[in-house]
Formats: structure tokens, C-alpha cells, sequence
């Protein structure tokens, strides 16, 4: 029977484990985690923040002992330190002691960590990110506990959005710090500033174009404000939502090759080129179907997906992980974001000759009730009119309409025939012409302008 | 200048029409609608009923006027009485006159006309189709002046639904009367299960399988009762919903060819058989891209497709229509429907060896609050794994994740690939595992059980 060793116990390393069990043949296998938790929702917390979801056990998918029972062997609190690709083994860290595990298939899914910039106080009490479920809990018991009045947000990506939605809906004062020009640095700059007059009517004080220089703090040590560029913003917590990068230190001592994304190289088994070592998830790069470059996009669904992947090949069943297109959705307060493919801006720097079309729509017909209103972008390239990606931003309902354009991208259809879809139309639902469709049209017509 | 004469102003001819306008070569134009509006959205008139609509004028995309300031020549109160295909001619009668106009191309865009079946006291007060704005101003008005207390739906398809949910919105009890096993028979029957839960959970009278044989009504001539296979069923208003017939006299009596859906036969161009006669809408028959056969599916979206591809041929720019694959979506009360494609009936109908894969899922995240859940079926062609349709029954935001599946269906996707794609996760918007995926992945797994 062969033997896999996984490292890492969240989505990608849990989904294989899971798959194993259910494989074609039977396969020896132990996990590794070095924290004590399995398979948490990361992307829950900032609604754990929020107020949103009851408690932080609400996150937990599948505990340990969950996942003992259903014949997977994790055992946490248990660090991988080092390994050796040749003897195929891992030294494993455990209660102080430590061992060494051999191994026929290693599945590397050691996540992503925060970017933390070597900043002044970046340590200081009340400075935090949002990364395990201790980092939610205890920016949730900061506000319970301190009553803060003034919270500030470092970046404007997914989660810098998402947690100033959860200190508006806690009641905080909210300030939002981006060093770009614009939130949502996936967006194009006509699309991102529509989430920045959002976050401005929201009440959002918002610092674009503006670096972070430091934090201040009081006599005990905790954070007072943030020191940017453009002055002091007075702070009573402060999140860090600057990024991830991937967690390739064990991979690249270890002599697996890490790619120009910065994540672990795989082929479309998510095998890595060294024989017996797979990555999947937040640490490993994979395949951008548009560019036909590589990508890194750390998301849970691509992690669940992956280590699925790992799953099939290792019991037995041949799979591939087909890549990405950079489908993103999330919202902030009642402004809806979705994008998928390439915008203007990256489809220029992977050598397109790239067109786009902008429309202002409706979620729903002129004359039903509380329809919201979205601007959906489409852009394609010029010769083919090949659609390469999608942005929407609008109210409720526009958000999810990026997946009828994703797939479309992932179909490699043209914007004409896009337009031509036969998506359901009912008045609660769409106009008659959905703005997607018109966004199509007008990519179209931007063709031959 | 060559000269467009259209019969009919609704959604497919004043498509037609208003593309012309902005067409590459410049066309004489004059449409003929023998009623007094155009470009009604027919499919807002449940909601007119249900009182979410505040007036019937809403229900006016554009009216005549509109339309003439635009530079389309729509005469209302015209009504053609025939067609002259040898001499390019039509016979026009309005205002007691009667008089002949030529033509280069003529769309004929009569739409249909909703079924009547010959039932003893039919015409009677009360009993009313929703076809028109005037036939539900009736119905409205009907409502408010004599405050009904029980109304009968007869025919549990779209229409009927809707209709449904109005009578419940304005208060009323309410029966549906449907002589199939199930409503909603574009779905399967354990699909149309759960719509028949749903109605029953909101309170519906019920009765499948039950044919109805009259009406019985009270010495002024007003409604009293429908009279079912399987009993009487008192009644204050009835609103029959069994469907629509193409209206395609006008076209047969001219020898136009009438395909085997009844609707008029067309290519690709939306052009008749008849040189110079095309055809749009309601009344044209058109292509089923999953089936490969002859489709008539008479909904808004494809009038104003198929109308601006006539428009767009005749005016200089080659365009056609790709046909359909049966997308549709709607809702009763909190339950949304969505369907694309063939069901398992359709499928096995059209000589597919098919199988389907069927999951219970959620609209967002387990630990996100206020998710729906929904039931996601896919269909899938067993020896291939091509997509063959889907189906969803769900709380909001379930009927318009059809939109996906449908873009999958189209570009005649496996299964297996479908399960794959990158679509839009967040917690408030999806699971990790989008229904959808995982309905895909069950129908995979169909195949080879």
C-alpha cells in the first residue's frame, strides 16, 4: 500500500485526505497540521467579525476528531520542518520531540501567510490581520471588550472591503487606507472608482494614492493611529489587508522549484516537477487559462479543487486541475463586486490587443420592484473578439451574474455570441436584455469603433 | 430605397424596426399593429395583477408616439388581412378602409395568442387569459371592484404561477387546477415536486392530474365555479394559463411554409422560405441548439433577438440567430425555478442516452446567514458527458443560477468540465462548492454507475 503524507491540515491538504478515503485503492495516509484547528472557512472571517456568524465554531467545516472518524489520520500540533525528496521522508516537530515520517506521495498544502511590512509598531496591541480564526476572534473580543470608536483599514482588496463592512456593521467610525489610486486593484480604474464612491456614500473616510508609514501607540503598547503619508488617522484597531504570500520556505529548502509567481511549481496533476511531491492551494502556482501563463490566486474554492485533484491521482484515479480564470466575487455593504478573466489592464500586459464595453443595466425589469442598478464591463480581444474577462459592480443581485461570464471566457466565445445567449429572463430575475448581454454587444461595437 | 412593411408591433417587430433605423443602408419603413399599443412587455402582466407593477403604462417599453419620434412609421389600428407573396403585397384594413401596400421585405411578427379551449362557459364574466394589458386591467380592476374571495388558476405552468403568486399578493384564496401529474411540466416530475410542495406550503389548493370540464356561473353571467374531473371548485375569478398557440393564419393562408411546431419555418437569417418573407417571435419557429431539431419557445428575450437580426439583415448586416436551448426562470411566492437545456424526458425524447445527477445544496456558506437552500438536477449524456440541461428549484437566488449551466449546455460542455470551472465564491454568494458543481459532478458520477 502507498503511503501519503500530507502538510498542512486546511482545504487543499483536507479535501485530498478526504478524496483518499473514498479512492479507487487504498492508500496509507497521515496529516500533519501544526496549529489545532482543520479545514476553517478563511473566507468567513470577516463575517465572524461582523457579527454575522454566531461563533467562531460556526467556521470549522470538519474538526479533527471529525475527520478521524472518517479514517483520516491528522494529527495537529504536529510542524513539518524539513524535507528530504531523495529518502522521501519529512522531520516532523511534535510536543518537543522529533521524528522522522517516510513517505511515497507528499502533498505539500502549506497556505499562504499575511503580508506584514516591516513597519513601526506593525506588532503594537490593536493591529491586526485577518488571517486564522484567533485573528477574527480576537479583533471580535477587541470590540466587545475596548468599545472602539475608530477603526482603520490597511488595503482595499477583498479583505480590507470585507472588514470595513464588518466595522460598519459593528458601529466603528471607518477609515480605509489604500496606497493605490483606486480599492480593488483587480478592477480596472473606471470600475474601482465606482467602489470608492460607494464607500464613500457608506461613510467610509477614504485615503486613496496613500502609503502607511507606521502606527502610533499609548503608554501600554496599543495602537492610537496610523501614520500615512498624507497625516495621522486617529485608530482605536487597525487590520492589515495587504495580501498573501505563499508559504514556500519547507518547498524551496527542499529544493522544489518555486515559480515566477512565487508559489510552488505544478503541472495540471498538481504534481510538482520533484517525483513523489505534489502542492496544492494557497502555496501552490497553477495555470491561468487565459494568459497561458502561470497564476497564483489563493481562493478556497481552488484549494478544495485541487487537493481534491491530489486525491484522485494518489488513490488512483488520473484527474487534472484545468486552472484559472481569476473569478472573484464579494461585496461591501450593498455594493456587489464581481470579475473574472483579464481586465483592461492585465490583458494589455499579457500582449492583447484588447477592446471593452461598458454598460449601466438592471438587475431586473425597468417596472418590477427594487431592481438595483450595475455596470457590467466586458473586455475582448480586438481581432478575434474573444472575451477575455468581466467586471460588474452594483447592487443586489450582480455579483453572481459574473459566473454566466466566466464561463463564457472559459468557453473562449466571442462577444458576439455572447450576446446571443439564451439566459432566463422573467421580470423579477432581468430585463429583457441583460446587461450582461448589452456589455457584450458594446465590446462588440467597441471591435469596430 | 428598398421598403420593410411589418405586421406587428410587439417585441419582435419593433425590434426589427428600431434596428433599421440605425442600420448600415437606409430603409422605408411602415409597421402595421392592428392593436392600439406596442411594445408591451407581456411578461409583466402577472405582476400588474399582483399590484407590484403601479400602472399599466409601466408595462409601455415605448409607445407609438415614441416609437414615430424615433423614425418607425407604426400605424396602430392597422390590421393585415393578407398577404400577396407573388406581387410583394399586403392588404391592410383600418378605419373601415381597406387598401394594399407594397413591400421589398416583410416581417411578420403576429406573435400568439393564448389557448382557449372550447369549454362550456368560457366566455363567461370572470374568467379572463393574461395576454394583454387590458386583459389584466380586467383582472385588476376585477380585484378592487368586487373584492373576490376565491380564484382558480387553471394550468400550473409559467403563466399559472405567476398568476398564482398575484392572487396570493391581493389576498385571495387560491386553487390550481393543472391536468398533469405536476406543474411546471418543462421540468421532471420530481423537480415539479418540489414546485407542488412549495404551492402547498404556501397555502395553494391543489389538484394535479385534474382535468377541468366547465364553468358554472350565476344569473348575470358571472363566474361561480370551475367545474374539475374531480369535483367543483367555487370560484369569484379564473385566469386560465394552458398556454399559446402561434398566430400564424395570416402566414399559412399566404403559403408560408407552418413547420412542425406549428410556428413559422425560418433559417438561420430568420427568413421564411418565401423570398423576402421573414419571420420573429412568437409566432416564428426556430432552432433548438441541444436537440438539433425545430424549437417554438415564445419568450420575450428571443422576440427582441430574433427581431434585431431581421432588422439587422435587412438593413446591410448579415446576422443571424443561433437558436435556442430552452433557458427560463420564475418564481411563486419565496420559490424560484430556473431550467436550460432538455430534462431527462426531453432528452430520452430526442434519442439521448442520458443520465442526471441531482444535490440539495445552499445558497451561500453553511455559516453565513440567511442562505437558501436549493435543488440542483443536471443532465448529461451518458456515453459523452456532454451537458444535455439542468434544472434548479430553490429559495432566492436560486432560479438565476441557471445562467451558468446554461452557458455550459450551450457550448455543449462535459460534465466533468463543468465541475471544474471558476465561478464566483464568497460566502455571502456561494458555497465552496457551488450546487451547481456538485450537481455536475453527481451526474459524472451517474455515468458510471
Amino acid at each position: 500500500m502507498v503511503k501519503l503524507v500530507v502538510i498542512g491540515g486546511d482545504a487543499a491538504g483536507m479535501s485530498a485526505a478526504a478524496q483518499v478515503t473514498r479512492g479507487a485503492e487504498p492508500v496509507e495516509m497521515v496529516v500533519f497540521e501544526r496549529g489545532e484547528q482543520t479545514s476553517y472557512a478563511a473566507c468567513g472571517l470577516p463575517y465572524l467579525v461582523a457579527g454575522l456568524v454566531p461563533g467562531a465554531g460556526d467556521l470549522v467545516a470538519r474538526s479533527p476528531e471529525e475527520h478521524r472518524r472518517r479514517g483520516v489520520d491528522v494529527r495537529t500540533g504536529h510542524e513539518v520542518v524539513a524535507i528530504d525528496t531523495d529518502a522521501r521522508t519529512v522531520t516532523v516537530v511534535a510536543l518537543g520531540e522529533t521524528f522522522t515520517e517516510s513517505y511515497d506521495h507528499l502533498l505539500i498544502a502549506t497556505g499562504a501567510s499575511p503580508v506584514r511590512p516591516p513597519l513601526p509598531n506593525l506588532d503594537a496591541a490593536g493591529v491586526h490581520v485577518i488571517h486564522t480564526i484567533p485573528d477574527a476572534v480576537a479583533v471580535d473580543q477587541l470590540i466587545s471588550g475596548r468599545s472602539p470608536r475608530r477603526a482603520v483599514v490597511v488595503g482595499g482588496g477583498y479583505i480590507g472591503l470585507e472588514m470595513v463592512e464588518a466595522f460598519l456593521l459593528r458601529g466603528l467610525e471607518v477609515s480605509l487606507v489604500e496606497k493605490l489610486p483606486q480599492p480593488m486593484a483587480t478592477l480596472d480604474p473606471d470600475m474601482g472608482a465606482l467602489v470608492a464612491a460607494s464607500l464613500v456614500d457608506q461613510g467610509v473616510d477614504l485615503h486613496l494614492g496613500t502609503g502607511v508609514q507606521g502606527f502610533e501607540v499609548d503608554d501600554s503598547g496599543h495602537v492610537t493611529a496610523v501614520v500615512t503619508e498624507a497625516g495621522v488617522l486617529p485608530a482605536d484597531v487597525v487590520v492589515l489587508g495587504l495580501g498573501n504570500r505563499p508559504n514556500v520556505d519547507l518547498a524551496r529548502q527542499a529544493g522544489v522549484p518555486i515559480g515566477p509567481t512565487g508559489a510552488i511549481v505544478t503541472d495540471a496533476r498538481m504534481a510538482t516537477p520533484v517525483p513523489g511531491v505534489w502542492a496544492a492551494g494557497d502555496c501552490a502556482q497553477s495555470h491561468h487559462r487565459v494568459t497561458g501563463g502561470p497564476a497564483w490566486i489563493a481562493l478556497g474554492t481552488h484549494a478544495n479543487k485541487q487537493g481534491r485533484v491530489v486525491g484522485l491521482n494518489v488513490s488512483g484515479t488520473p484527474a487534472e486541475f484545468p486552472g484559472v480564470i481569476g473569478t472573484a466575487v464579494t461585496k461591501v455593504g450593498p455594493t456587489e463586486i464581481g470579475r473574472t478573466g483579464l481586465n483592461e489592464q492585465e490583458a494589455a500586459a499579457a500582449g492583447f490587443d484588447a477592446v471593452s464595453g461598458t454598460v449601466k443595466g438592471t438587475s431586473r425589469a425597468h417596472y418590477y420592484p427594487d431592481g438595483a442598478s450595475m455596470t457590467v464591463k466586458v473586455v475582448a480581444e480586438r481581432p478575434t473578439g474573444r472575451m477575455l474577462g468581466a467586471q460588474i459592480v452594483g447592487g443586489p443581485d450582480a455579483a453572481k451574474r459574473i459566473d454566466a461570464l466566466a464561463v463564457g471566457v472559459w468557453n473562449q466565445m466571442t462577444v458576439a455570441d455572447f450576446e446571443q445567449l439564451d439566459l432566463g429572463y422573467a421580470p423579477p430575475f432581468s430585463p429583457v436584455w441583460d446587461p450582461t448581454l448589452v456589455a457584450a454587444r458594446m465590446a462588440e461595437r467597441a471591435r469596430h469603433a
